[in-house]
Formats: C-alpha cells, sequence, structure tokens
C-alpha cells in the first residue's frame, strides 16, 4: 500500500542506520522521533524461529534515554512511578510504570540507577523528557533533565551470551538479570545490561557516542558470524507468545497498570509519594474491570491489526484484540487483548471479529504462551 | 530502500485514513504517534503546481489538540511561550513559539483560544500534553489537560474559498487570516480556521468527532470537483520557497525563537511571565549567533535530505541544510539553513557538500522565494 516512510530530519537516523541499510533493512517504523527498523531480508517467521535457535544484533537507538540528575533526582523519578526505587543501587535496572494522576499509562520504560543522583529511563514511544521537564520546572526542583548521546544496540538469542563474551569478556557472564556493568570498548566504558525486549536472553549495549555507532555495529557483526548472526528487531510473533507488552498498542493513557497485571511495581500503601497513588489505591480497593490476556484464534492467518478488533462472548463484547499474528509453532493466531472481568478467565471461549465480517473462534490463554 | 512503514495500533490512523488509501496514497509520515499522508498518485512537482492553481484536501489530523481547560489556563499557556497572550480574543488563532527554560524550541503549535479558561494548541511534532501536564503537576495548576478527539482537515489552495463557501456558505468569506469560526456541519457547530501550512490560501476545519470523518471528507471531496480537487498533504517544495519551517527539520530544542526569526513573538520586556524569559533576554541583548535563511544552488536535482549537509564559505562551514528539493518553478534547488553571523547576508556566495562529496554553488535569498 505504500511506497515507504518519507524520510527528513525531523524522523533522525541512529548511529547504526548506515549499517542497517547495507544488510537490507526492508522498513522502518518510527518510535521516539527515529528509526527503529522492522524488517530485513527473510519473513518474519524465518526471524523468529532464528532469534530463538541462534542470536539477532538489533537496533533499538529509538530506546532513548531521559537523563535526571541532581539533588531532586531520586524525588522526582519517583513522583513518577508507583514501584518503590528506595532500595535500587547503582549498576540495577527497574521496570517502571509512568503514570498521570488518573493512573493512565504515560510510559513504560527500564530505570537505570548511573549514579546516588543520577538515572537513565530507556522510554518507549512518548516524550517523557517533556513531561519530566515540565514537572521539575513547575516544582522548581534541582534537577538537570537531557537526552544523553546513548544509543542502545541489543544482541537477543540464545546464542547472545557467548557472542558478548568473545567481544567484552568472561565479565559479562556476572551481569544479572537486569543488572547492568561497565565494559570496555575502544577505550570507553560503555554501560552493557542484561535484558532486551525478547524472552530469548540477551543484552542491551547503552553506546555512550554515537560516532562509535559503526564500530560497535561491525565489532558485534563480525564477532557474531561465528554464531550465525543475523539483523532483527522485536519480533511480533515472539513478544506476543511472550507476553512483552508494547506502549500504545497494548496500552495507552487508558489504561491503568493494574490491569496491565503489574500489581507487583505498584506500592499503594502510602509508603512512597508518586503522582496517580490515589487513583490506583481506589482502582486497588475496587478491583479492575478488564485484564490484559492472551488469545489464540483459529482462521486464516491474521493480517496487521492496526484497529483493534472486538473480542466478543455470546454476542457481547468483552475486549479488543490490540496485536495479533499467525504463530508458526503453534500453528494458531496469537493475540493481546483486555478482557472485561468476568471473561477473563484461562480456557474461556472467544469469537474475534476480524475485518470483512470474518469471525474466528478461540480461546483465553495463560501468558506467556509455552 | 524500504517497503513501507509497518502499521500498528500504536501509529494512529485518524478518521480520514480510509478515504486517503481509497485515493491511492503511497506514502505516510509519522507526527504525534499519527499518520500524516504523504504521496499520492501524482509526484511532488505536479502536487506543488497544482497547489498554486486549484485546491487540495488534506488529512493533517496529526496536528494534535492540546486542550487546556479551567481557572489557570491562560496562566499555564502564557508560562509556556514568549508571545503575549494577554489580547487574544475568543475566534483568535496565534502561533506560539514554545520554549524552555534555555530557550530552546519545544514546539510552534497554533493556539485556538475557544473560551476565556479554554485554549486549543494544535500542535507540531513533540508531545507538548505531556509538558503541559508537568508543569500543571507540579506547579499545581487548577487546569485539565486532553487531548479532545479534533482532527484537522486541511483545504488549501487558490479555489479552497469558493469551495469552501460551496460548503458551508459565504460567511466563509468572512474568516479573517488566523481567525475561526464556528460552521453548521450535519447538526454539529465545527471550528474552522482561515490557516493552514502553506502560502495558497486555505482554512483548516477542526472536525470535533472522528465519527464524522467519512462524512466531512466525502463533502468536500464531492464539492471539490468542480474545482479540481485532488488529495494532497504540505508540499516540500512550497513550504521551503514559502519560508514555512518544520519541528524537528529547521528547528529543535538546539534552536531559540529569535535565530528562527520570531522576534515578533517575543515580548521580552518583563510584562509578561514565561519559562525562558531569563535566557531569551540574554541571547536577544548579545544578538544571535546564527539565523535562518533560504538558499539556492545549482547542480544535479538535490536527493531528500534526511541528514543535514554542511554549508561552506571559502572552506569554513557557517550553516547546514535541514531541508531542500528541487524547485522546477525557479529551475533550482532550494532549501533551509541557519547561517552564521558574519556570512547571512542576502547575496552571499555559499557552497553546499551533498553526499558523494558533490560539491554545489548557491547564494543566499530573501524569504519567500519569489
Amino acid at each position: 500500500m505504500t511506497d515507504g516512510l518519507n524520510m527528513s530530519r525531523r524522523i533522525r537516523r541512529t548511529p547504526y542506520t548506515d549499517r542497517v541499510e547495507q544488510v537490507g533493512v526492508r522498513g522502518f517504523s518510527v518510535v521516539n522521533h527515529m528509526l527503529l527498523p522492522k524488517a530485513f531480508q527473510s519473513t518474519i517467521e524465518e526471524d523468529y524461529w532464528h532469534l530463538r535457535e541462534h542470536v539477532q544484533v538489533w537496533d533499538v537507538s529509538c530506546q532513548r534515554q531521559v537523563q535526571i540528575t541532581g539533588l531532586d533526582a531520586e524525588r522526582l523519578v519517583q513522583s513518577m512511578t508507583p514501584r518503590s526505587i528506595a532500595k535500587a543501587k547503582v549498576g540495577d535496572c527497574y521496570y517502571i510504570p509512568i503514570v498521570d494522576q488518573q493512573g493512565g499509562m504515560i510510559n513504560d520504560p527500564v530505570m537505570l540507577k548511573i549514579a546516588d543522583d543520577q538515572f537513565w529511563l530507556s522510554i518507549a514511544d512518548s516524550d517523557v523528557l517533556l513531561y519530566a521537564m515540565g514537572l521539575a520546572i513547575g516544582a522548581n526542583l534541582d534537577v538537570e533533565i537531557a537526552e544523553p548521546d546513548v544509543s542502545p544496540l541489543a544482541v537477543q538469542g540464545p546464542k547472545a551470551e557467548d557472542l558478548m563474551v568473545s567481544v567484552f569478556g568472561e565479565g559479562i557472564r556476572d551481569v544479572g538479570f537486569f543488572k547492568y556493568a561497565r565494559f570496555e570498548f575502544k577505550g570507553t566504558q560503555q554501560v552493557i545490561a542484561r535484558s532486551g525486549y525478547s524472552r530469548q536472553g540477551g543484552f542491551e549495549i547503552y553506546l555512550d557516542d554515537g560516532l562509535l555507532g559503526h564500530d560497535l555495529w561491525d565489532t558485534i557483526w563480525e564477532a557474531g558470524q561465528t554464531f550465525n548472526i543475523t539483523p532483527g528487531c522485536p519480533n511480533l510473533i515472539e513478544r506476543i507468545e511472550g507476553g512483552l507488552f508494547s506502549y500504545g498498542n497494548e496500552m495507552t493513557r487508558e489504561n491503568n497498570p493494574l490491569e496491565l497485571g503489574l500489581e507487583k511495581f505498584c506500592t499503594l500503601d502510602g509508603s512512597i509519594d508518586f503522582i496517580g497513588q490515589r487513583a490506583l489505591q481506589v482502582i486497588d480497593a475496587k478491583g479492575v474491570d478488564r485484564s490484559i490476556r492472551g488469545l489464540q484464534f483459529d482462521g486464516p492467518r491474521a493480517p496487521t491489526c492496526s484497529v483493534p478488533w472486538p473480542v466478543t462472548v455470546g454476542g457481547h463484547q468483552v475486549g479488543q484484540i490490540t496485536s495479533c499474528i499467525w504463530s508458526p509453532r503453534l500453528e494458531t493466531n496469537v493475540g493481546l487483548s483486555f478482557i472485561d472481568r468476568g471473561y477473563w478467565d484461562i480456557g474461556q471461549n472467544i469469537q474475534i471479529e476480524m475485518p470483512d465480517n470474518q469471525i474466528c473462534r478461540g480461546e483465553i490463554v495463560a501468558l506467556p504462551m509455552l
């Protein structure tokens, strides 16, 4: 339908875009005003199998860092999230929902504690920097807020650890899940975390200095030849099966972290101070009206879902599918949907109203889909 | 190079996207997490000539409205911009730079004063809603901030007025430049402004209720047949010649409104209270170090400029081109660049370093390019 994304300076290239083009990128998306590769020469199904068996390098520079520094840095970050960050140590990565006064999701970044007075928020697709800046100016906080020249490169898949060891040394094995450490690269010290937007294991290199982008890509690419590396990107099949949600797809400001199943990241006992606390306490006391669930359903291979499709039980709408695709492993369509209370049990039969009035039968399944 | 923009719910469709697809859209960009059509069947040069002679309908729903309502609404909006809004009346549209504490551009929306206690900011590509929300929460202001279901449809070109009159009546002729009034459509009252992102004249219909999108598009489309209407979008040739700047292309937070030539929208005498005032006063007292200019240059037809190209004088870099294209009317390449002090006079000879080490000769010209 389209000839492509029209390029301009407004949609920023990354330190790796030249290389991504050289290895045959076929399409991009836009996240945080920056290019995110979305397709290479192979099909999404081939990429899926490859990601589960080998290793891929992903340009995820669009996960921009919001750097908050200063005497009030911890106070500002805590004010933005219901997750207590009081016990976070330098070297920790925390997944933190950011919510508005109604408890609605503004973003769901990974927070890296860089120093006692410095945090990075590795953000999904909304301008958290402007929100944090507004809060800081409005409340006259003692912080500096900036977007540093940091461009994450992800190395994902079961062979990621061995590949990373071959480049950065055995110390890589000691980096715990959702922890980071600093490793030497070309005379610089770079943050490397055991994290990433897949369930296949791997690392994210928070490259600080875009001028090193070609060097880093080339180093990973060359070392990766032994491990059957390919260029890749977040894989829709893998992330749906893995129950990894996408800001803007599964969640918007219309959704709160409790209905997203993030209650373990919500401290609602009044022991911390954050925006939206009262709203979340009310929702928690009442119980949520809907909850996110995995779905599987028959029928033809699902097309791309750019408009939510109704999920019904007995002709009554109980949800809407926000992401779905055919899984070649499970040999069924897989999707994610909020489902209303009363219909959200695992095993519940449902129907999906796809475009062209096609009705598909399915059921609610546990996440992740094993 | 690309197969297209990957579609997902995160990149929102508009009330007109179905229709835009029916009339053969060939590419999209993404602005404010929403689709902006960027190409149809015809070439950008055909579109350019057509826009100057006839009338086009543009889906500019991505110009989202940040609606600020409440006792402190005017105070909050004023705090965000160096332009005094004290004399704005209901029915006025104001182009307002929004700047940070350093005077850097955060956005450059059109403000519509909807009521004494309600404003719409019709924004370029950054999440002003989150910034305003942060300011309001931080300073505990009495405002509500929301993104209403308002999706602008632009009607641009010299025949726009006659077309709009044929749909909405003679009252359209009384709407002044950068003013709006309300007109009846299908039993609703809709805001229509004499404005738009071209120099060819026209209107923007701020359709309030996405469910009316198909009706509005069809009504304009059918009435437009008499006027040789085509689907269109902001035209790069026309906007460069017209000196219309694009947030993210010509300006980022690295730029201040004074170097953008927006001093007439900056009240720096202390009579109003806004964020960044001290920084702009310092810049104003010192004089700006660079200023935005139009350029024309020879050589082959310029390719798309997604990485800024150096502008040099005698081997010394004095600027960088942020947008450029071949003008079939002026029969030369046209572009926009900040130019350092000392080199910014009209008629200054310059060189452009295009990709592949191609050097083109050119000069600085007045804007708009007549």
